[in-house]
């Protein structure tokens, strides 16, 4: 389908200029099915020619004082501030994301943005103690924190903007230059953000954007030498396979999680359950910590579930671009069918629908399952849909147990009144953070990020991603 | 006085010569009030000659490595370790102390030592960001701890080996070299002490003992330029008028306190009574965070109060030396008379006795009031003796308001199962430390300790007087 | 004496409001002689207001998020930065300070206040490890930072803005109520901070400025009980006058100083001149760490003395508006006279006046002397005037001695290419920091800042006064 | 070869039971040839039963308090202290390395288990300030290091005590189980470890030794799912091989290097001249930081070389038992070839010999290289043997140049009394750790250690070990 006049053609980024793509593919609104625009499919050469770029300007960016990456990130705060309006409505169109729901990701991406500002300011270095040994009299010693090189950041499509932000304002803080590939569907934020980069000052190179296919562009940035470090946030099984083609290379990686949440029985039902329903719901349940199984203990299973289909039931479908709607549309057709798939296989071997349970057009009802087996894909798979299952435990202790019995591990919740049981989960949850008091979807963007088992290897956090995108070195000096 | 021949006469410790005294007191034992032994009263000019002993090693201490440092504190920790029983017994002696408590007492100064030991070997210094200012380009700074040089250490009798510790433990770790003035009754174990230091190859001169009045040595110790550092535990009077006298000389004090306890409704007096009698008469209440004010649920207080009496009723009086002595004496006959006076003032204006509340020789029973006043002196003023008062509250938020009803705050405990309130009391109390479901007697010998208001300035536990006894140095190496 | 119509009359600032003086003083220019404004000198009983409105609002400050008070600092700092003309020119006006020089203490400001910002979202709390002692398994400690209370900030005249911001800013990112009284001459920078803080968001009473004598106004704060901490810069004799006067009370002291700077025989005398002659003079020295004393290899003195002549006759005196001065008034007519007779007895006792020596007006020319005696005032006293001494030496050793030789130890430096050199001066100096090639004059805003000796006691530098301004408490919770 | 009755056959160790082997292989001593011992060589079951151990022991490890660990750790210090000689006469034994170095060994051994058993004690969790968001307030946040849980640990036989206690010694600090499979060369040494640790306390099935072939035991420890990182030192091939079969696993890489060390135009030949032999010498080279290039200033190379190669000269070669013995066999017959093999390559191209060049047996000469090119395998592959190459450079910038010309990046050595030469060779050279004034070999046990590029990846050195051998998990409280 050639491209209508008022169809927008999208440019990849590289070495600070807006370049033609030798090939395009036609971006659709997953609402509306309207083409949005056109975006370039990246060539080898186009991503060899960003890894040249990002490769060229390593030496200018690791000379940058802290100083100045800070300001550079400062200055992409300001700009990122004034243009909230735009920013929303690009992730809105894109994604589909509710534009309400859109709004708070461009709030989180500017707080991320400034935590990376601030905590290149930070020193990572420390001094080492060398004359805590028999050989070390008379040495100082200590570690400094230098760019890693070039990043190369394979991002997703559920936060076009802050999940980007995680990975290039630490990258920028830390003095690296990066080559960006984003969600296919979800290119338009990367862009946008290239473009106030520019104009807050970042070296030209230091930032490259290159679109495309992941088996292309993905492969090719994968597998450069002069790529020092992957970072990659997306499925299982992709992020294995990049780990099993990286060689020595860095990689850090965000997988999949079935995020739970525990309710003790001393718990207020009417303070959470709004909580509860935001955390299953928010952007159609496309969130790393989507709260997907909920175990309530029995006394309170009936009044839980009650409640919770009833605030559920509140929820407005439709145009993500409408402040009053709260769920739109999934972020491909595909995922509708395979969400229906999953919900038919549950409801086939006993498990029951509370609420929900259909799809309309491209979205899916909000849809609540009861008697979920733990086999069963809607428990065990990442549901990455609308899809929440509610069970009971007759214990803090079975809780933990079914919340366990997962190969993902990114973060669990607890509702309790009571310090031991709330320190025992903090304890025994195998889950890479443990809230307590707060569904399992709750995320600042100063705090360390990122699971265990299947869900990944690495941290994200901007401190954290900070160092594990530099080299710490050591240096001693011997004064005798 | 002529000193007869079996006692025996003790001499003070200077720049590591035993030197005998120009005059001489007695030392009697709090229990049996026989002589023990006789110890030197050290003149203007003792103290002169220890000060220029220390200030003469300061350059040998400085030029220890962290490794040497820590062996001679390791070495230490060996002696002591061979050295238990003769330990236990001189602090039993001197002090009056338990033999079972005594033993506890050593352990720790075990503990205290051998963290001094590993503090040694921490680097305290850090990395600083100048290059994270526009003036700082191109400039590597960091931060060396360096000895603060001569310090004066004044100990109080209460833990006569283990507040030792927590003096010269540090003050070795970091390289500095000491005059210590222990309490006029518990000299014995900082004779001890020098002993061993000797033995474990403590440079001569890097440690002094130097014994007498506090109005003579203590001032002498004070007012000398070339003391960089007073550390001082004992009595607010006493501590701030070290305070005054100091000008610009680094000064941390440990003073009084009347330690408080609430009890929450939910809680299990039966799993916790037993720690609270023991929080409130270990080494007959003379320790600073003995339990000294007790605020229980009025749901509970009946039962706290029947159940707390009983155990306390179980405490054995007798000879500091025999096993099964739980309370012997107090350390003076002023102590007694004191006590009793302060136990019949409250009576005399509402009080009630629940159980004791009558000396047998030097020794004050477990004494347990009730219907106290704030304002009577065994709830408002520093006890240091076995007398614990036992209150009801209506609510949490009374027990905090209680609690916080004192001059003093060093420590407080709380039991409750409620995480709000534990953490409400957390922020809440006016202390310097909240113990959740402990008692606010709890100190392990890592921990930073130290009060606020007129519980004294400054922090013990081995790494904070570590790095109070040091100085910081801010080292900038321009690199353009 | 009656206001005219075109002289301003301030106001005090307590409680969030401008509150007319009982009385007035006229602020005189230091250059012109012309009266600026009218001062109100606050009675104690406008201090015990300003104390009370302080304590008052103790809690709406401690209740404060960190990013609360960060979004207040932030928002300070964008104000500074529209106001940077204005702010520059109160300066100038108020400290005769030469408006190049005032433009960069404007910088400056802004920088500090932004780390202010930075600094009120770090957590300065850390994790303790208490099962690391036999008595302490299945505990968690921590440490949290909470506000230290009211704050009484006495500040200098010589950086009328930065050294407020030093106080005000760590204390506001802590948490802290301030009552800030503000040097006699220098009170209308200030009164513009109180009035940027009021735009900024900062709760009513949380800082007020009370203007007025040190006896009256000063001792007041001091001898409060509500006032928890004190931080001056100033005197020696202020500063103990303070410590001996503040009991229990935090003392910070930021006092005297005469900085040296140490030059070895290798180094390139044109590439340091123009920095050093900076260092002395810049706002006539009446910088804490002015360079006063100048110590180079006797191979390189007579180059080094004539480069430095040269170099100083190139700077202009006059009025400190104008883009052009370099030099202007010293801060009143007493000092010039004081200057005077200070080299006046330097050469009557032998040393040589190598440039200036006279003044001119309120102006004193940047003076050069050589063979200075250790003992005479230029030498050993804090001169804060446009006066240095250049010295010679035969070794890097006898530099450090002839630094060490004096009762000051604020900072130093030493010019030097050699690895051994430069680390022995960092061991051996005793000063609060060690400035490798480059002038004893360096401070940026982040870093650690403070001397030993008579130089005062406790760190500036917004990290460092953050955890001074703090009450660090410890949390204990038992899980067993 | 059937085993004579003289003949120790060692003992698999499996869950604390020590199991004969279904299958045996002869260990030789690399000197004399002779047989030392037989050697199980374990099964995949026997692997199998192994992790099966060290899984079911998590728990128990897992509970351990931090005191427990470090009382573990102590003890096994105390039982290496009394059994010094036989551990050196062991390693001397399997690896031929020199008595002398061997008990040099041993000493650093007891250096990191110290270090280790202190690490356990440090908290390495932090204080997370979840307030400094939006969406953060009234919420407390830490983070917490759990134990990773299973550790396979696969080991070279260059250091076969002491790069097996960086992975033991760590590993149990951080409450892990361990699965170790030492060298094929040097199991005595780790044999003889489990021996101590099984005395010192550790719980059974905590650490496993098996012995065999990489192809069977580690690629069985690889693949197993239950192994939750791998910890290897040896040879880049495998260390990819490893990383590219691990998949999630965390995999920490020690691998080649060839180090070099650059020496300024102003250094003192003389003073250091025998610290460089003794780098590019000791154990015959097969150090992983063992000295392989030195870049001479052209001013001093000939006096270097001829210096350095009378030095060389003065090496004894001989038996590792005996006390006089400098350089002993290689590690194996194939190593001499090969070392044969490359310096033929050398010559053959332009190499010349200055010294050695021959083997004597299973011993190499040590020897010396000139005009060797970059191509060479003695310069840029890892040589491991006692070559040493020695190159002129003209200034310190063509030294880092040629430095930096490598696929390895461990560590590097600079000699200079310059500081801007120093401190640019700290930020220049592409490597792990700069040692200024001091060869390329400098490690002790406490320092961050390991590599970039081909080095390796993940950190050694206790501290970094214990980290990376740790789940980090962030616990959140909402305390609202």
């Amino acid at each position: 389908m050639p491209a209508t006049d008022s169809i927008k053609r999208e440019k990849l980024f590289i070495h600070g200029q807006w370049k033609e793509g030798s090939d395009y593919t036609e971006l659709v609104s997953p609402y509306s099915g309207e083409v949005i625009s056109e975006i370039p499919s990246a060539s080898t050469e186009d991503v060899e020619e960003a890894i040249n770029a990002a490769d060229s300007v390593k030496p200018i960016m690791r000379n940058l004082s802290s100083f100045e990456r800070a300001e550079i990130l400062e200055e992409l705060v300001t700009l990122l501030k004034s243009n909230k309006e735009r920013a929303a409505h690009i992730i809105a169109l894109e994604a589909a994301k509710p534009i309400s729901t859109a709004k708070g990701e461009v709030e989180r991406t500017i707080q991320t943005y400034k935590f990376a500002a601030e905590e290149a300011k930070q020193n990572h270095g420390e001094m080492i103690s060398l004359d805590a040994t028999p050989g070390g009299k008379n040495r100082i010693g200590y570690t400094k924190y230098e760019p890693i090189g070039v990043i190369g950041a394979i991002t997703p499509f559920n936060f076009p903007m802050n999940l980007v932000a995680h990975k290039i304002g630490p990258a920028i803080a830390a003095g690296n230059a990066i080559v960006l590939k984003p969600a296919s569907q979800t290119p338009l934020s990367s862009f946008f953000l290239a473009e106030l980069l520019e104009k807050a000052g970042l070296p030209s190179g230091a930032l490259n954007v290159v679109t495309g296919k992941g088996r292309v562009v993905g492969n090719a940035i994968v597998e450069d030498e002069r790529v020092n470090m992957v970072t990659f946030t997306g499925s299982p099984e992709v992020g294995k396979s990049i780990r099993n083609k990286a060689e020595l290379k860095r990689v850090t990686l965000e997988l999949g999680s079935n995020a739970a949440l525990i309710i003790d029985e001393d718990t207020d039902i009417d303070s959470i359950v709004s909580r509860c329903v935001s955390g299953a719901f928010s952007f159609q349940g496309q969130v790393c910590i989507s709260l997907q199984r909920v175990y309530v203990h029995e006394n309170l299973y009936e009044e839980f579930v009650q409640k919770f289909v009833k605030e559920t039931e509140k929820l407005q479908l439709g145009d993500p671009l409408s402040e009053s709607t709260d769920i739109s549309a999934l972020i491909s057709p595909e995922d509708v069918t395979r969400s229906l798939e999953w919900i038919e296989e549950a409801t086939k071997n006993g498990a029951s629908i509370a609420s929900g349970g259909q799809s309309d057009g491209n979205m899916l009802q909000p849809t609540v399952l009861l008697n979920v087996e733990p086999s069963m894909k809607v428990s065990c798979q990442e549901v990455f849909a609308p899809i929440v299952l509610i069970d009971k435990i007759s214990s803090i202790d079975e809780g933990i147990e079914k919340v366990n019995d997962s190969k993902y591990g990114l973060q669990a919740g607890i509702y309790t009144e009571s310090i031991s049981s709330a320190l025992d989960a903090a304890d025994q949850l195998e889950v890479g953070g443990v809230i307590v008091n707060d569904f399992p979807t709750f995320r600042v963007d100063n705090m360390p990020y990122g699971g265990v088992k299947d869900s990944g290897t690495g941290k994200e956090g901007v401190k954290y991603s900070y160092e594990e995108m530099s080299e710490m070195k050591l240096v001693v000096i011997n004064q005798d």
